[in-house]
């Protein structure tokens, strides 16, 4: 089992900066004796688990700070093995010094996710789960949170290992024939092999399925926004964003980059991009604008095209839409705005399909917008999903995928009669690829490439 | 006693950001019960205090999160009230989620440093050592970290209530003086209080020396470095950082703006910052970029002229010199560099005092440097301090600064033979300036200004 578990890693586990504390996690047989080197308090390999311990410490005679020692003992930790976690006052310097001084007494700095491979390595959780381990802390609305918690805690490792059981059974029969050689016999029923392949085919398909809105909820649904100037764009997103503003806003967001504003919508996060472009109509660089916007509206997986119903015709929404979206691929919304400031007759005019009229300012036609815009979302992957479980990861993705070609392959071979040896090897790709996501079948490189998107101290 | 300290406060207590793990501090009467409503798992009103608790937050039914709890019963904790760590996943959404649940639930969002100014109201430590904390946590050098530790641990107090003790047997002497009246007693020996007074003012002025030495090891010395191109700043600097390499380098530093770098000599920090107005002296900006270094040199606390030996005439870098630093107010080194170049004979006629001759690329010569920097930071505090405590703290240097003053009326008002009620108000006026150090004297207003310097958790 790699690597030697037998040294002990640290790590600080909690972001860096100037903080109120910070937390040092050490994992492994030597964890709690190098702490007691340092530590000047209780004797801490004589304390029992889950216990905390005041005290300072204390290198070469220099008090290094004033600390709580978090004490746990394997098998009750996350590693599964001894942890020690060090919350100390949370200064650069004070980590960058108590890291030293462990790792001069025989500690290994941890590498990225080095914590949950140990506790995948003992058997904590599965593969999958630890992968949710990441996508739990970079999740930042209700959806993503919800899906990466669900397979945190084994929700569709528990569907993954029920499809594996049912081909399990069916590739031992198979392997049993393969036993008797020349005898000729079928233990394994062909009629029954060839329904549960098509059942397993069904439930892998709608999985696969649910990647696109897995996707869609892990790294929210890129909107290019479009319009001219005093169409309304910053009122509406205010107007949207009010209904979803946080009761808390202590924390600081994340950083946005290009995106302009960012809107959750029962869970799932609508990232609104600006487009410079349409903004420097009357301008010179007209053309180059145009251009951009074109791009960005490309990369797009949703364009609204806000309007201003009082200075615009509908000839003139269908020219702009047209010069946006020419090939109509993308999925767009036609926002006409300031509903307020027309009356019946002149709104009359604007009704089409995937038109909506709103105003922001009084916030009337909003609930239609988000119920359209999540409806785009759903349309594409939710409603053909009819599975509870959501695919959030390009790994698992890729790996169903490769289970299904096989279970295709299975069944064109059963099909032409192919001989039972080139049906158990098929069989055996595939449930070697669904093996893959769990980890009950893994390989080193695997790992790796698994482990080192963690952060340092997971 | 303010505020009210019958509320709950909570905070995220380590830095913003995605990592392993975040932890919220919740501190207050309700803490325990607050954290259990959320906590599915064991009933935390039942444990004892310094202990670990795994189990999942619910909120309305949704898992938040799987967390791990530490309880501190006070008066056992750094606040001394009941004080509950969840340590969560590093995830900004989940820290918000968790967050908004307790507030829903009654707990307040904690301000700046309440956590730390709910322990000085409970008496676990004075003012100054409170205010060591934070100064503890922005510490990114031996020197600063270990003066804070030793101010954090009550050495700055001990001497000041040491001195004010002494004051203070003086102070009821007077005050007794002044009960009795119109009978014209003295039980307060004149003499020996003349040279009291004295000795506490020697005292006083010690400490405020070292103030300088204790801002130079709080802020760094910012050490303006000019040289023209070549003349091997960067092989220097790299020289220089090469004898401090931190072992572990795994945290990221601060932010650098202009400074070019900085380097650690014994526990002081240098500040180098580069001077773009040599480098091109050649250019027609020429007379730009000298005022542009003459303005940063003004600034510095030092001016560091490397020089090539090569290509360099004594008198041009007299010349040099005179126009860098015309009025001679600020502390000069002239390091001539590449003396592996150049002979003996050559190397004699740079002999000056203030110059120094080094091989940035053999390391001949740093070792002096180094010893020649600190000398000019020394020379300017440290011998003449005479103490071991070292005051880092403006609020402390102008509170010892009024105690001195008020000290200097006294004396007079001996020499003039005031009567005892102007000398005791002299006196009560020194005893409140050494008391507001230390906080034995205070008010909300003091409080409010020394607690918002702390961040949000601490």
């Amino acid at each position: 089992m790699p690597p030697a578990l037998s040294d002990t890693i640290v790590a600080l586990s909690t972001p860096p900066g100037a903080g109120a504390i910070a937390v040092l996690r050490l994992s492994g047989p030597q964890a709690i004796q190098l702490t007691d080197e340092l530590f000047a308090g209780k004797r801490l390999h004589e304390q029992p688990g889950h216990t905390l311990h005041y005290g300072t410490l204390r290198d070469e005679g220099r008090i290094l700070d004033e600390v709580v020692v978090s004490l746990f003992r394997g098998p009750h930790s996350y590693t599964r093995e001894d942890v020690v976690e060090i919350s100390c006052h949370g200064s650069d310097y004070i980590v960058q010094q108590v890291l030293a001084a462990l790792v001069r007494r025989g500690a290994r700095l941890a590498e990225a996710g080095e914590f949950t491979k140990r506790a995948f390595l003992h058997g904590a959780f599965d593969l999958a789960q630890a992968e949710a381990v990441a996508d739990l802390i970079a999740a930042d609305s209700a959806l993503s949170h919800q899906v990466a918690m669900q397979q945190m805690r084994g929700g569709f490792s528990r569907e993954l290992k029920d499809l594996r059981a049912r081909l399990v059974q069916f590739a031992s029969l198979l392997e049993l024939e393969l036993d008797f050689g020349e005898e000729d016999v079928e233990f394994a029923d062909r009629t029954g092999l060839t329904s549960l392949l098509q059942e397993l085919q069904t439930v892998i398909r709608q999985l696969l399925r649910s990647f696109e809105l897995g996707n869609v909820i892990k790294n929210g649904v890129t909107t290019v926004i479009a319009g001219k100037p005093n169409a309304g764009k910053s009122t509406l997103l205010n107007a949207l964003l009010n209904e979803e503003r946080a009761i808390v806003s202590a924390v600081p967001g994340t950083t946005r980059d290009f995106i302009e504003d960012e809107v959750s919508i029962e869970g799932i996060r609508f990232r609104f991009v600006d487009t410079a472009g349409l903004r420097e109509t009357t301008d010179v660089v007209e053309s180059i604008g145009v251009e951009r916007t074109r791009q960005r509206v490309r990369q797009a997986a949703l364009l609204l095209y806000l309007f201003d119903l009082t200075a615009t015709t509908p000839a003139e929404v269908a020219t702009e839409l047209a010069e946006l979206n020419p090939e109509g691929r993308i999925p767009t919304l036609a926002v006409g705005n300031k509903l307020d400031q027309i009356d019946t007759a002149e709104a009359a005019a604007f009704a089409q399909p995937d038109t909506l009229l709103i105003s922001a300012a009084t916030g009337q036609g909003l609930p239609e917008l988000q119920q359209a815009l999540l409806q785009q979302v759903r349309g594409s992957g939710l409603d053909r999903t009819g599975s509870a479980t959501i695919v959030t990861n390009v790994r698992h993705a890729r790996s169903l995928e490769a289970a299904l070609e096989a279970l295709d392959a299975v069944l064109l071979g059963l099909s032409v009669h192919h001989g039972t040896e080139l049906l158990a090897a098929d069989l055996r790709r595939a449930l070697a690829s669904l093996g893959e996501i769990t980890g009950e079948i893994s390989t080193d490189d695997l790992l790796t490439s698994i482990f080192t998107q963690f952060c340092i101290g997971k």
